[in-house]
């Protein structure tokens, strides 16, 4: 079965960039371009980092086109101080040789779904300002989407960044109302099934056996990760973005439920709440699979011996 | 340790009677008072229901008063049509000897709380429409109540009559607000753990070994409830009501956590969602304990052992 | 004809007091009791200046009874300090001898209106508190009310303290709501005509021609509010409150309009905003009588003619 | 002084129609193209229509660009029922022979107005998702228009869809806010003042006495809107549209007052409401300019003359 050609839309971030590089090294996947957006970070300071791990992966033939300068309807939200200067804890990063591609990711998603019909998936891991944009713009748009998997919201699970609401989905709710009800097939990998997925300072230990720039970038990004744990309730680092690839790599370790979901958009104190139609209530069907169950040690594991496997082969 | 003296403010409804008969069943448990509102039926209907049961169960001694007709805010949703035209399944109760107590609900407990300030316990069991508007007319009534242990909401939990609200909550979330910051000590009972106590089948053959109006109250009034188990998710008659008694007589089978509610009545998609602030990003402190498990099985034996031993005292 | 028989709903406030004064010097109208709500200033106060007012105009035989301390579902707004300390700007009002009735303003309300049915009318011109407990409280409350005059809202005026909302309505706009569906004859009095009707310096001038303690408290009452009335993009005193009278006293200084009102009490920015349905989009029928225009300076007038009267009666 | 350059977007829509041909017939107006979206009718049909009446007005040289299929967060509104099929009343439209321009209006607006800083206004007469869209793609788009005139709103009037909010901003309140922030100089004409100016059966009559496909247009085009008027509470067919012109052509009819102007989008009773802030309650600063005042009878009169000019100049 040849590789999954994908699209990842990222604000990164910590765990973003633990996903270019979950993909990177899984044959499973070919990751063909990130797009990016504002959220953890501002688009400038996303757009750098993006370059900045392709270029740290060898991979900087990747092309990385920006998107979104602020979310649809809400004011920015994305601060430069928040996850420290880079967005991405206290890793030193290259300076990225290479540049984003030309354009506007709206316009860029737009032309790349168009031009090959139901083969391209998207990965949208920041919040959804791209993918509803591009949604809006051109009607054909979501009709040639071959799907979307992505990392937004807290469906029985409570918020992370108000008591109901996910960070992805908060930052740009009207994005997410326009994308769950475009059309598109969606795997929707809410907080859910990613608090179950803990990099904890063992998994690091181990990962720092093998002498790379790839395990090194990976535990200086976590430790601001770490430090912060306790306040999101956890104990670890969640790896909320790279879970979306285990609907490609391994999708044995999550349990999906068709749900219709909807999103809050009132501006009241369920602002960005996502939440499913499990009784069927609203009369109306399905509009997404999701994430209601995984196995996070396995998924874990997993991610380890792929990332194992990467800093082998980049290893000066 | 003498028995806990509480008023239950009840629609009943099949599992509000189960409840009053677990209260008559329990030792631990001195019951008061009934005070009645709107909800699953009519105030009309649920002051009858309440007279009735008391009658069945030969308690009534025990007063009943009628309170609140509409919800604060919101318009009237109980219907006599929804729950059968008594509001308690297909069971025949007997048309009460007694009459409700003069007055109303709102004054009676006013006046009872006040009488005897930090000594009686309200467990409200339906909308919380006569409790709202009791703190709100004498605002001496929340610093004299003792306890309020409430059965409502869905906290990490779906709701059962929108996809987000549970519905007593729903009926009247402007009084869910006024009770949930009155400063009275709360403990919450919300779907998260009433749906781990389920009443089976099996459970009622084991009852109707004994001959008694009890049993055969209990088998007529979960008919309905199990007919209509599947729509709510269910595979059995959920025990929504009496699970607050726990809290008196089987503590242990609740884990309770000290948690910051609200509840959204804003009039959107999200009305009478009640929300837990689990990582404290409100800033306020916490203004309720919430079971957020239980020990369901365990609940449901000790339910029936005590359903048993009432049936025998009453057997005709 | 008999004079009109009414209570007046009050926060006194500065042109509450101007209202009970205008009430009692017109023969027209007899005013049977004050029932004081928080508002302006908190009930406390609210009740104290009841009791005063009436005392300096030598009617402290009419009754005065405290009602509700807190709005019904949002917090309260009331402060000490806003209107200065009395609420009624720097008036020195006399020590009331005089105590408020016993019991609380919603059972009076209730008691009153039921044991004369269709007899009287209630002027509610602070937060519509008081009216809305009573009518969830007692369901015959509603059909026994003669009618309501309430100063309160904006209908195609802009808000004085928001940019939609009126101070009355927005204080409790969940109590708005419920009385403007309660089926009782309504007729309400805006900003948009009670901005017409303002009090100046010449008009205060023309008053203290007459010495008496009338005549110094209504100077010295309306002084706080020519000092404020700028910010409230006026260039006098409004006569908000006593405007409602005019339905008695003047009506041809009024013309009204039926029309479907309502309340937004979602929360959100347009919290508290009274509108109408010009064009009947709702396809609902109106319930009130509107007041969009009036002849300010006839009604200013008026006033000052009664109060003229009012203030030879009352000389020392 | 050389003509005002000036971009139209547009959903025509009668008085859409109205208002290219007022703009057609100015000297003081340079119309450079119309950009479509959906609105009072699909974004087809007002296409179509656009082209159809340049080409009637024999202006097709004018580029006409198809902008948004759907509001921006909003179910679509628009049905070619409401307004006959054509949107245009009853008026027999010639079959346009010109295309629309390739591409989207949201990157022809882009496109345009980065070309030319400060040099093109847009005039937006139909709801606002493409100018919101271009602002939200291209972060330089808001500095380099000129200004923004726009027919929306009800600032101190009611709505004509529903009792609060007028079409174009209710159809995309999202738009509205969006674009009312952006930082853009707007000048906007709310049903305040377009109500104001009524075409009447009279003034058709007027026009038809030059036989012209312009007034033989204008008459048929106006007869769908006098069978409707009464339901819109005039009399007459209001030149919501062409008014926003008199800010360039005939400023001194329009009294303007520097506001700041919101729109709520919350979802609840006042959605799609614009409201101002008169009093500086928000303390944030005016961010347009609001007709609030017209001279109405003196715009129907000018309109008039400029279409018995046009007319003469076209008379097939």
């Amino acid at each position: 079965m040849p590789p999954k050609r994908i699209i990842i839309d990222t604000d990164p971030g910590i765990d973003d960039a633990l996903a270019f590089l979950l993909a990177l090294a899984s044959p499973e996947i070919k990751l063909e371009a990130l797009t990016t957006t504002q959220g953890n970070v501002t688009l400038e300071t996303a757009t750098r980092n993006a370059l900045a791990v392709l270029e740290l992966a060898k991979a900087n033939h990747i092309p990385v086109v920006a998107g979104s300068v602020v979310p649809l309807v809400q004011p920015l939200r994305a601060s430069a101080h928040v996850h420290g200067e880079s967005g991405i804890g206290n890793s030193k990063l290259p300076t990225p040789k290479s540049k984003p591609r030309e354009g506007h990711a709206v316009d860029y998603l737009i032309e790349r779904v168009l031009a090959e019909p139901n083969e391209l998936g998207i990965f949208p891991i920041g919040p959804l300002t791209n993918i509803a944009m591009a949604i809006r713009k051109e009607p054909k748009f979501a009709k040639a989407v071959k799907e979307l998997v992505i990392m937004g919201g807290a469906v029985l699970e409570h918020g992370n960044v108000t008591p109901q609401a996910e960070f992805n989905i908060y930052v740009d709710p009207h994005a997410a109302h326009i994308v769950f009800h475009s059309g598109i097939p969606i795997t929707l990998i809410p907080l859910d099934v990613t608090h179950k997925c803990l990099l904890e300072q063992i998994h690091i230990d181990r990962l720092l056996r093998i002498d790379s720039p790839i395990t090194r970038f990976i535990r200086s990004a976590v430790e601001t990760c770490f430090a912060h744990s306790e306040s999101y309730g956890g104990k670890g680092c969640a790896l909320h973005d790279p879970l979306t690839l285990a609907t490609v790599i391994a999708p044995e370790l999550l349990t999906l439920k068709e749900l219709r979901v909807d999103v809050d958009h009132s501006g009241g104190v369920s602002m960005g709440k996502t939440f499913g139609d499990f009784l069927g209530k609203t009369g109306k069907p399905a509009n997404m699979r999701v994430a209601l169950q995984a196995r996070g040690d396995d998924f874990v594991e997993l991610f380890l011996q792929r990332m194992e496997t990467l800093a082998k082969t980049i290893s000066v």
